[in-house]
């Protein structure tokens, strides 16, 4: 690992959708990339090296999480969260502030920050850009995120533009916190962009964050319970009011067919539980669309779940097996799983980096839709 | 993987203890020999792959739970218990007799067999000698046990008496249905002593068998919540009885100073859930002895769990990782704690085979009782 300007490079087009790669101080991350969860320093489930051989670049570890278990001033002390999880590859995290909104108790936001209650043991914590930015040090991160207000759906307007317009604030005082935390080289903190489905403060907001300048920005505040139509436009709306030589990174998506329909509309990194969540309970994407593993229908089934995947599960095992550890409740059968999802989803970017690099990816888009494409 | 006669061989003897190979038609098994048990056709918490890089040849499967589920003819249907569970070396079944015992609801013996119904869902099955062989042999297992009557404790001598009297005609009949179901080269058939407490029974028990003619002799009914010194001291008075050419099994031991002094007794073959389950309840078994993980003076240890040990979880992280895992009862704690668990039992065994060959045994036991034992 040779220590490296953070910069992102666009290899190829297709319409809004661009192949690429990011360059960090710990490697290189292809994109379109999809980035696994790893909430407690353990993408749950598998070891670090089944999400490295399912193709991950990059993973992302959970601030929140993190800061109350652990502690961060303790991954630190242990020579920081790549060391810990064993895991040497670069990490995104966080910034906390949508984990303190779902999962906190007692939250009070105001200009400075947000005061919480941990949902572990009720204890008091307090989150504000410059602690965000502290913690996403300690742990020693590759990519940092600014601190943001999601705001809950449904809200209004006033409301929308309200939380939009704090996070710009927020943003400007996270980028002069990591600035003043002397990063080493190779890494970066991307910027937020807010503004609901509101599409004039979506791009108030985008170009607020420009003026501030980052080296990446992420949509925030998506796939929080709105159709996948509404998701879709306000990517389309936002993403041309973003820099191209700049990565965009839409937070906490997705399934599939979502993670598909934003990269064609100029989205270049993911992250979400959905596979890993998936697969402990038992669903499992395959190219033939998600089945349910538990289903009677594969009790008997010498075949595996996917015969096209490349995964443990796929290799070395029936889908009768499977289905027999996940209703046996063996751990096992959530690492199997787990593995078998992961893999899919990396399978599935390799695909559309290479439709990409073809021109093809209408043609993509089309046959994901009926289960005939190849990759 | 050649097909072989099913054969046992001495290398070297130190005092009772003996260390040596058995040949199966899948594999060489070095003893004296820990078994993992992988009750429902997995280890459970590790992959295949871990069991084996930890050192085992053999794996022990239960009877009872696979029989229930998935079925043992399906396992059949899908190719055999191997390949099912992606174990290409040898895997000994018990009889299923032990779990009917304890885990079963309404049981009831009668000289024919076992009437009893599923912990699952109450469906009534029926077990006799010969369905015991006929499942284990659809299950396809390298080695075999016969069905026993295995008595509650405390039991009356005369009750103690009746079991074991039964057992050994249970033992004929098994022997028969094994002959009868023509397995393959390299497949053996096990009788299990009884007797209880009571030496002259456990004399009796083997004199029987030696007569019916066994390729190996297990030890049934210890462990069952007598003092470790009972357990020695039947199994001292138990070994001089049995055929020196043949391998001796302790069924179900144990903690790791019950294997060393059942070993220097002249056993040969052990299996427990202890490893695995501990593991995944925290304890750690360490050259220093068993430690609780989940202990608050982990949480900023930078050192392995064991730093004599060659296993993942202390190859690539620190005791606080773990200890963090298992306290956020994170999959990849359980997963790593047992793969740490079965490679310290392995790693013993080891020490004890090299310590019989040096001719050290008593050096060894002496040096495990004092965590100095090189191994």
């Amino acid at each position: 690992m040779t220590a490296t300007d953070f910069r992102f490079h666009v290899e190829a087009r297709d319409g809004a959708a661009r192949v690429g790669n990011i360059r960090t101080g710990r490697g290189v991350i292809r994109t379109p990339a999809f980035m696994p969860v790893g909430t407690a320093a353990t993408v749950k489930a598998v070891p670090p090296e089944a999400v490295r051989k399912a193709g991950a670049d990059i993973l992302l570890g959970n601030t929140y999480h993190l800061m109350l278990r652990p502690g961060a001033e303790r991954v630190a002390g242990l020579g920081g969260l790549h060391k810990f999880m064993n895991w040497p590859h670069p990490i995104l995290t966080d910034s906390g502030g949508f984990q303190v909104m779902s999962l906190a108790s007692l939250r009070k936001i105001t200009e400075e920050g947000v005061a919480f209650r941990s949902h572990h043991d009720g204890s008091a914590h307090a989150m504000s850009p410059e602690r965000s930015i502290e913690i996403q040090r300690l742990l020693d991160s590759d990519i940092a995120m600014q601190l943001d207000e999601c705001v809950a759906l449904p809200a209004s307007r006033e409301e929308t533009a309200r939380a939009m317009q704090l996070s710009l604030r927020w943003a400007r005082r996270s980028k002069a916190a990591f600035e003043a935390s002397a990063p080493p080289p190779g890494r970066a903190l991307f910027g937020i962009v807010q503004g609901g489905t509101e599409q004039d403060l979506r791009q108030e907001s985008a170009q607020g964050l420009i003026e501030i300048g980052f080296p990446g920005y992420a949509l925030g505040g998506l796939a929080v319970g709105e159709p996948q139509a509404v998701m879709f436009e306000v990517i389309a709306a936002t993403t041309p009011h973003l820099p191209q030589e700049r990565p965009r990174y839409l937070m906490g998506v997705g399934k599939p067919a979502d993670i598909v329909g934003a990269v064609a509309r100029g989205i270049d990194m993911f992250d979400c539980v959905i596979p890993t969540r998936s697969g402990r309970n038992g669903q499992a994407f395959t190219r033939q669309g998600a089945v349910n593993i538990r289903n009677a229908k594969y009790a008997d089934e010498p075949r595996p779940l996917d015969d096209k995947c490349r995964c443990p599960a796929c290799r070395d095992y029936s889908a009768a097996y499977i289905h027999h550890l996940v209703r046996s409740s063996e751990i096992l059968g959530a690492t199997l799983m787990t593995a078998h999802n992961l893999t899919y989803y990396q399978d599935l970017m390799a695909g559309l980096r290479t439709a990409i690099r073809r021109g093809q990816l209408a043609a993509f888009v089309a046959d994901f839709e009926t289960g005939a494409a190849d990759y």
